[in-house]
């Protein structure tokens, strides 16, 4: 493929880092298909404009179906609020381009399911932006437990804060009513089980506990009751007899997004956390007692593709390269190649995850996933 | 009080830190009654004279009956294997001796209880060693709570791992033995338990998960199973609807005597770990958002007693010191005062949770403790 | 200005760099002309094809001068090595075009300083690639001094450490040799300087000492000799009785792009690693003696221009998007507005204290800049 | 030597940590002499009656010649102002007392160098109290260092870093007044000069800067002019060609007992800092680069004598303890064995040191020492 066409659909948060990503990846990586910015959606048609001119996007649009339709685009960025994403990534597959979808993909699992069944028939790339998976960082601690550098894993703790909901006096919004879903569980916790997925498999039996760190929230002039849980745990069940645990916090103060990961090996242990994204520390329990400890090592060319972005070590990389990475993943795979992503099997898989911990701790009793 | 005669019973790893700590208390604090270092018991007479002599005690002896029916001896340091704390308490409590016992109380829990009664009919002050409660950062951590620093604390994450039991082809042992406890949740649970129980509280309800890393271990030329489990979490129901969870780990390469602590507040939050105890990480959600950090703060002459053991900032205070903080709180005890310290009803609390979550373990489900 | 025209020379290192920024920087920033990729220059013209593909340029040339004379380009960028920046930034200037080159202006003063003299005559903008100057945390550390935050600044001291020839068997190459410069003092100093220069103002006089870790290095078979020095230290008197000091060093194993710099104030002090450039130490001497510590401040949306690029605090910066910042900059400039940016004149200032500090360690003595 | 008697002579700050020393030496080591506490001398018989209560010593009085003079006192501590130091330690040698005398010697060179050579004329044992030399992570870096761990060192960079004179409205005191010597250089650079001396060797010649930070400071209703140097920095040429540097401020906000000490090797690199001083991060360029990093190593019982203090790894040691291993250091010297001190004769070489510094400070030259 000479060059692929892209659609997108949602210029906010996510929609703004797929723009930057469209237009990074050929000339970071410069092996890539060319890329055409064809096609850009908004809510309205001024919006999408100035959002196209701003992106460098050909066309623009408030009208999804027909930005879809367009034959100009191969490939559909969707980044629109969550309860959107079934209805038009499954009619984007169907008009038989690739897909490239926010995460997590749907409030309900029956909607993932039908997402999912509809990338499986149409033999199209359908992947999620769990862009965390992308990092050098990460990418280097798969390559360590290929290679059996810390042993046999036998226990893993992710942790996931952020405090963007710390805000006790903050007012009530539609994150604390319970048609957002649970809270922190569906909003965090995808983030954590992808990288346990990525790096260990997925669980096959899990238990849980959410909490309120705030009963009421103000609301016109008044206070009204927190519907959902804004701290959550999950207690997992890996394959090999791997104890896993995940804690999800969005009230958590002072953790800005700290998504630490540790594991633990027969040999070894790694810990690594997103806030620090281009470290990673490693223990190997190797050489004299008296040397050992935890090497910090800072990913550079020797952890790819760090090299592909800039060529000396010592210059971080940035969450917006991440996205870049992804976005090559993505043009790989539509070419045939392997590359690591979350396609949506996986994101469904996930998901179950999600409404499996939900259930056990309803219950107050393990569930099998 | 003018002077105060101990009876030392043990002198390996613990024992010699009683020992120091009996040394050392009155020319750290100055206010204290004098020290008589009365009589010191081992398992020989050969082994109790040698390290009378290296520690400075009047007396040896191989008879722990006979010390604690010295009338020299006022307060009787136990330092002994755990089975045999049950036993040497109730004894000395019985002969009207103050006791300092080591943690845990005993395997069983009917000698905790059993401890604990005769403490409570005796009158006599008995304390546990659970010396992490009496360092200047966990002090200071307390007055934050106290003075509501960081708001309501709504949860708490406490981690604590080790990697002595890491290597998986050690010899199997005693430690892998189930007549020895759980593993990891009875040696190590009890560490973050009473931190929680002197920061916030007792559990009222409990859940727990235990796994093995190791299968089994060497032993005579094959290989043996093990049969407690190296690696525990619990999760936890605390006072005021706070959600806890402890992890614990004996076999995480590269934790030497990691013991992390989060706590969460509706304004703050803070974070400690006993592996660098003389700093305490706070962050308090006031001022401009763009100058809130976490603040790390070195213990000094501003956060007590630190300012008894030296005069200048900056320079740390050790671990021996805190057990020389815990014997100024047993005398403290003794002539009537307050201090913090874990006494044997707070004791035997803790070993009661760790019980309720063997058997939530067991159970898969949630336990009132 | 509806759109800018940019002719880009040299796409290695820092040319890749200068693609990535000028593709990025509409996109995040909206608020830019659009910009057009005119024209792309390389040694051959097959490699000019080749990266003109990648990067998206319209137009590829082997000669220099028809880019500067193309116009279609508006602004140079000059990323060639050292010695060729000054005969084409003086061109470029003279043909009516911004220029934006690389750091350090040239190998000799007083080719940097006709370059300076080329700039102002031209009347058109030109900057310098300074962009460690552009971080969020860099501006962040501006506005605390400006603010008074620390007080009055007292002493400054600044480490650049890095180990790309660290090794000792690495073969002996031009950077060795006399004809390259001093050594680590240009080839380092200078992000120091601009640092200093950014924060407070430019040495009035130094002093130096400059060493070579080793005496010779592996060549044809044999060892010759390394006639520059790779650690330098220089002592500055800054304006107000500042004494600052700066020490580089590019064998410093393990170092990958270390940038420390420490800020001494009056009422506080401020700590900054490129290393972490996303965070930012700061220390003021306010409240409880008991609660002051450093705070480790995570850049975010209340960090500008981190809003730019992503929404959400927690999510890094990296070093691309330090040249997205400096390119804004320049395009500010070149709308007449004020910014950030280390211009020909600044940057000769700058080169003229790396004379005076070698001038200095050969006499032994201060020296005034 | 079945046992020694100790006299003491001050207990104010270093005076009580002597007295914990002298306590703890024989039960942590247990294979030293027994130590008698004989005499205590204080200013006032009363407060001499105190102390030597507190600290358990048989003998109080204010008259220090006849502590010297006691038969029942075999060593000496001298703890008392500076000025006090030469007359006390050469009284004490001639009276045939070994001498433990607390840094810096003395604020005159001559008087230190007649208190060298009445150490050397006595055949008695004269050591310094400089106990950063002493910790297990000094002692870890010197067997490193002796292993060629990390190769040649060719560059040393240390900084000590104190607020407690940062405020710049605390009263002027006899600290800044030209009388008691240089400022933070005699202060404080003797601790870098003595573990540069313990690690690398003695400067043959150095550069200095001073400055003060504050012109004046309040003093009877209005301000008083600032005599000392409350920073200083000073550039070493150590044997071997290693390039060292030295910057000491006691008015740096925020650090309070910082002494940082960066070793630059050809093989790696070793990082300390005593604000931390149960860790030591070392570099070591061995493996494959993608693994490379700064390992942290926590002290523990494989770092000698860490293991005296307490069996197992992950509890710190503190301050005080770094006392009693000097101590022991001490006791080891005076039955003949080899044991790491700063004796009298270094101490003399960190004074000329110092002295040189200060004199090419004044002259902006280079110094021979």
């Amino acid at each position: 493929m000479a060059s692929i066409g892209v659609g997108l659909i949602g210029t906010g948060y996510m929609g703004k880092c797929h723009a930057l990503a469209w237009t990074g990846v050929k000339p970071v990586f410069g092996d890539t298909p060319d890329v055409r910015l064809a096609s850009l959606c908004e809510v309205t048609d001024g919006l999408a404009q100035k959002r196209a001119g701003e992106f460098g996007f050909a066309k623009a649009t408030s009208d999804w179906r027909a930005l879809i339709a367009d034959p100009a685009v191969d490939v559909v960025s969707i980044t629109t609020p969550n309860q959107f994403h079934a209805e038009m990534a499954i009619a984007a597959l169907q008009a038989g381009k690739h897909v490239w979808c926010e995460k997590p993909m749907a409030p309900k699992l029956a909607d993932a399911q039908r997402m999912a069944e509809a990338a499986r028939r149409s033999g199209k790339v359908a992947i999620l932006g769990y862009n965390y998976v992308q990092s050098p960082a990460v990418r280097y601690i798969r390559s360590l437990l290929d290679e059996d550098a810390i042993g046999a894993v036998n226990h893993i703790r992710v942790e996931m804060d952020e405090d963007y909901l710390a805000d006790s006096d903050a007012p009530h919004s539609w994150r604390s009513e319970a048609s957002a879903g649970y809270g922190a569980l569906d909003d965090f916790a995808v983030h954590p089980l992808s990288l346990i997925a990525t790096l260990l498999g997925r669980p096959t039996s899990v238990f849980g506990e959410m909490s309120k760190p705030y009963a009421d929230r103000p609301h016109q002039g008044g206070r009204r009751a927190v519907e959902t849980s804004d701290i959550a745990t999950a207690l997992l069940r890996l394959p090999g007899g791997i104890a896993g645990a995940i804690h999800v916090n969005r009230c958590a103060w002072g953790r800005k997004g700290r998504l630490l990961i540790q594991i633990f090996g027969s040999r070894g242990m790694i810990v690594f956390d997103q806030e620090r994204f281009n470290e990673v520390q490693v223990y190997v329990a190797e050489g004299r007692p008296a040397d050992q400890g935890f090497r910090t090592i800072l990913m550079g060319p020797a952890h790819q593709p760090y090299g592909r972005f800039i060529v000396a070590p010592g210059h971080q990389m940035g969450f917006n390269d991440l996205k870049i990475i992804e976005c090559r993943a993505l043009l790989a795979r539509i070419a045939g190649e392997a590359a690591v992503a979350v396609d949506f099997d996986e994101g469904l898989a996930i998901e179950r995850a999600v409404h499996a911990i939900a259930e056990a701790s309803r219950k107050g009793a393990w569930v099998e996933v």
